[in-house]
């Protein structure tokens, strides 16, 4: 890192009951991260979204200036795992907001952990 | 994802008073990643890792079947932030065993989340 600080907040969210087509598509969930980073005020480096397959989940990772966005999907269950890791100025709660609109969860599952 | 259920063990470490030359090289990095990945029994599907430039740090993240480990680091502050989030049999614990030998850091703040 360089510009920022050590110190972050990290937002890790746990989402259930997401419908199953919002879970599965590598390009939409890329996309999403991309719109969610946005929101925050934060710079992407990189990005890699594997999809697992027809009917599957999808891993993927937004690498920041400010830390990450990581998203593991599993439409199976519903299920969706988001970590929101920001450094700076960036506002990673605006990010989990973004995410939470569009997943449209039937519930959220939030915990936030101080890190550095 | 989709051969495992979504439950998972997230451990999140902050390792300080690392030396500065363990922090700065993204080869070196990636390789540890990998190692650690492996003493977990755990599979990449794909890694991307950012050097800031000379003397700076590294941010990257090896993205796996099971989910993710990621890496941040602050070679002027001896710092770096590690995230290991596995799903299925992968024994997360193993591969920060694998990272805190190579860090060999001052200090770790080491905190368990239990995911999905």
């Amino acid at each position: 890192m360089s510009v920022f600080l050590p110190r972050g907040r990290h937002l890790l969210a746990d989402f259930h009951g997401v419908a199953a087509g919002r879970l599965g598509d590598a390009v939409a969930i890329e996309a999403l991260l991309r719109a969610a980073a946005d929101a925050a005020g934060a710079t992407p480096v990189a990005g890699h979204f594997h999809p697992f397959g027809p009917g599957l989940g999808v891993t993927g990772v937004l690498l920041l200036k400010e830390s990450h966005i990581s998203i593991h999907t599993w439409p199976e269950h519903g299920f969706a795992a988001v970590d929101v890791f920001m450094c700076g100025a960036a506002r990673p709660d605006k990010a989990v907001e973004a995410i939470s609109a569009a997943l449209a969860a039937g519930s959220v599952a939030l915990r936030e952990i101080a890190r550095g």
